[in-house]
């Protein structure tokens, strides 16, 4: 149990390696991969995003008080790095990715068909803290690929096969099996 | 792409089965295990954890200000559960798991030994949101366990092997091989 001290460093893991969806006032959108993100609250169902000022998607979503997170499958992982180093202001994501923007329910901003979850949010408060701003957002709709249920309506995870996001090495990972769930340690501790 | 719209849920995956430190104010430790957490800033480096009001751990970081991210390996997913199933008002989780309390640098709260990473953080701020309040920490130390290293001095992420949890099906899971690190598409696309 040695431990080594570095300098204070991100190194939470695994993160969500998530599409976050955006547009602009004329309707384009936009995709930004972020995995400075999270839920902050389960009821109201809320989730943070934090973009740095800098970045286009920051007045974006500052501008429409909205975006979508979108939950790429592990397959997509080039896609989901191409939309990490590109800037909105310079290129169409959706049509560099060939990825597939798809009409929301309760906000305007698409979001992508490719993605197993997708997860409205409106903006119901910004934090500044640094570099980053969090922006809080209340989750409006949630939207699963009909091929991820099982026939008795349980979501099937390896369907979904979200990718993670490890800061320590920057890496990308898909899941392992499952270990457990919630709450299977007490039944089998009798 | 057919989609199925379910209510509006916190399906952000995957998110890190973290084990939270924090003590009362006669130094008793208590853990609790958190997936409501993330990273909010890169600088300064900043975490978030959500808590509800009615955990015992809600007061105890209210009161000290202060807590730590300890990020468990797979093969602990048994104590993780355990420490997300008990209460501190209850039990002694670390006399139940048997984990090590190890002194922190920069708080008065203990890591955890068997973690491989450990993450100190002081609250900056606490913005309640509903069902959860968002504690807003500075980051000002990181520990990694000296065998995480390689001889050049690169964390090797199958040392730290972080848990995962999904909460589509509640269930933890490892992590799988790299699939690439930021930035690599970039570089593949010439």
């Amino acid at each position: 149990m040695s431990k080594r001290t570095i300098p204070p460093s991100t190194f939470l893991a695994p993160l969500p390696a998530a599409l976050v969806t955006c547009q602009d006032k004329e309707s384009r959108p936009n995709i930004i991969t972020l995995a400075w993100t999270g839920i902050v609250c389960s009821d109201p169902p809320m989730a943070g995003i934090s973009i740095r000022p800098s970045r286009y998607s920051h007045g974006l979503i500052r501008n429409s008080g909205e975006f979508a997170l979108n939950i790429p499958p592990a397959d997509l992982v080039m896609k989901v790095d191409l939309c990490g180093t590109l800037s909105g202001r310079d290129v169409d994501k959706f049509a560099v990715t060939g990825l597939t923007p798809l009409p929301a329910r309760e906000i305007s901003t698409p979001l992508i068909g490719e993605c197993g979850v997708n997860i409205e949010c409106r903006v119901t408060e910004v934090v500044p803290l640094g570099v980053h701003d969090l922006f809080l957002g209340e989750i409006l709709a949630t939207h699963i690929d009909e091929e991820a249920f099982s026939e008795d309506g349980t979501i099937l995870i390896q369907r979904i096969n979200p990718l993670g996001y490890i800061p320590m090495d920057k890496s990308y990972r898909a899941m392992g099996d499952a270990l457990g769930s919630y709450g299977y340690s007490r039944k089998n501790r009798g």
